[in-house]
């Protein structure tokens, strides 16, 4: 998407790949909102590092970095020998595998690369089918997003007012996002809306990550604290939720998204307000049979206790010297916390599933599952 | 209650007054809860000073603050003519009630003292009861405390895990407090439970004073995320919620509080969850008919965008030259904010309101007006 910097505005993908440099190229979103920087990555090693060190997060573009990555690290190798190639791809995958060792994306997208790799019949032409590979991850994660778009946009109408709930903005993946593609796409066609943001603590992906995102795109938008969502609804000042999704189980239709998200869904019920997940397909876990078997994170408590953000003076942030990963100590110093990282929605509160494919009832991924790429 | 310094326990009320000084004596809550200190105010403009500047907050404290600030105004005039001192107590009067213009406990504890202060023949006399009267309203506000902790103490059983929201305890009253009043019956009566205190954003009184009170007094609990909540009452972890209230109409039972109170007590609701509210008699609004018609303040959006702590590095608070006011910006800077400081609940979602006079069903106030002090 676009982002304006000293008042040029550019078009910009999360993960990007030079094969010139054999580099891959990742925002810094640990800086972001206060600072926009991109780092490129010169090895497998420092792409894992950027993996493991949380300067690129989200679904899709750890999946598409890790592609990138692994096709770097093939690239690097000098040489002719099959079998050590084959030992160094190893050793790259398993490097890129253990930055996030709990994410499945990574996995499934190096999976994907692998595959095709596997069709070349020397070692030059496995590092060239590897780079195609991961361009195609890349690329099909942005037709993904855009699908997501064009079926979500139908349903924000001029002058709605939409809720969401942490990032599932193109941050999270090569591009577009999952729960902001409706807007992009909404705002492209014309529509006039505004968003309300859910600041999501405790680490405020809503007021710090999706805020800057659509002011980058100029879409009209306000943080709310978590607090406030049920309020807005019961005036009446709140038209429709999109959120998006860690994992949604094939078989219930439940999901399981930001601590919060089961609230603000609860609340949505409650006044009739229509509540939508969007998805991208590689989040649908189909062996799992109850959504009370998704294990939930225990997070630190330290996310809960205090607050990141730009040191200021005066309620002003600082000038060039601010420190953008200022922590203050809000709660008690004598206190803990508790600190589930993720909840889990059942399928009856949900009014539709967004995915690439379409628009679903929660109950009917199941029987859709072929044409989402079920293997089973 | 109790406060620990430097190893040493001591019981301390938010708001006393030394007659030989002719001081007010406040916990400076703006220092809470990574300092504690207690001010003196030497006239009755520094008493309104302390109000207006939120060194004292909560409905009760300001209350017993105006009423010992008027006594503590009266007492200072030098002289025996009665046209002087009226005048002069008009003018103290004045100076307190517009330290917290829109509140209404500092103006009926005043009126309360003034009441008995015409009973007076002299100067002297006036001066007399007028700090008769403000101990009187002190001492009637620890003992409606103590009767909401005699009523709420038996909602909460051996094991049980009780969540709170903001801070309705007795940093906001004199003493004891209201929502924390069952809590702390229920220690002294031997009982062993949890509380979960949700953090409040955006200005966090229930991670800073509740999680600091609760500390003190050597109870059980943990801080959460207001949007945890949720997850932990879906999984069976929250027994009983009790807060406090700003304005209660006795007419309906609805319920104006804290931004979020309306969202736990739906949450309560969707999970068959006891539902309290405990409240000072002073809290009731007998006039109001419907919950829409209290207006919600709509507060500085800087509250929302960012959080007040102690700065701290590497996540521990620093030395004895830490900053407790510290403040990071945490959203992105280019975005605006909304913030609805209250909500209002209904209620059809409240179990029981717990009074000085017992506990009642919401629609039960009504036709128990009298016995609470109302005047129609």
């Amino acid at each position: 998407m676009n982002v304006t910097v000293r008042g040029r505005t550019r078009h910009y993908r999360t993960v990007t790949f030079d094969a010139g440099r054999n580099t891959v190229q990742l925002i810094e979103q640990r800086l972001l909102p206060h600072e926009f920087k991109i780092v490129a990555t010169c090895d497998f090693r420092e792409t894992a590092a950027a993996i493991r060190d949380m300067i690129v997060r989200g679904a899709g573009a750890i999946g598409a970095t890790a592609a990138y990555g692994l096709a770097q690290g093939a690239r690097a190798f000098r040489g002719r020998g099959f079998a050590k190639f084959s030992h160094h791809i190893e050793a790259v995958y398993a490097t890129l595998k253990a930055a996030r060792p709990t994410a499945v994306d990574p996995v499934n997208a190096m999976n994907d690369v692998r595959r095709v790799m596997a069709g070349g019949n020397t070692v030059h032409e496995q590092q060239t089918l590897a780079l195609q590979a991961a361009e195609e991850f890349a690329n099909q994660d942005v037709r993904h997003c855009e699908a997501i778009g064009r079926h979500g946009a139908k349903l924000i109408r001029n002058g709605m007012r939409v809720l969401t709930h942490c990032n599932a903005g193109w941050l999270a993946f090569v591009d577009i996002g999952t729960a902001t593609a409706p807007m992009y796409a909404a705002q492209e066609a014309g529509r006039e809306f505004h968003v309300y943001c859910d600041e999501t603590r405790p680490r405020s992906q809503g007021a710090t990550l999706t805020a800057w995102e659509l002011a980058q795109q100029g879409i009209s938008h306000q943080v709310i604290a978590d607090n406030a969502a049920g309020h807005l609804m019961q005036r009446g000042e709140i038209d429709l939720v999109i959120v998006g999704s860690d994992r949604t189980l094939g078989r219930t239709g439940e999901v399981a998204n930001k601590i919060g998200t089961y609230t603000q869904a609860v609340l949505a019920q409650r006044h009739g307000i229509p509540f939508y997940v969007a998805i991208p397909l590689s989040t649908i876990d189909w062996r799992l049979k109850r959504g009370r078997e998704i294990p939930i994170e225990e997070r630190h408590e330290s996310e809960v206790l205090g607050a990141w953000g730009a040191v200021s003076r005066k309620h002003r942030v600082l000038g060039p010297r601010f420190d953008p990963r200022g922590y203050v100590r809000v709660a008690n110093p004598a206190s803990g916390a508790r600190n589930p990282g993720f909840d889990v929605t059942p399928a009856e509160l949900i009014t539709g599933i967004i995915t690439p494919a379409g628009i679903f009832k929660p109950a009917e991924l199941w029987q859709r599952r072929r044409e989402m790429g079920c293997a089973d």
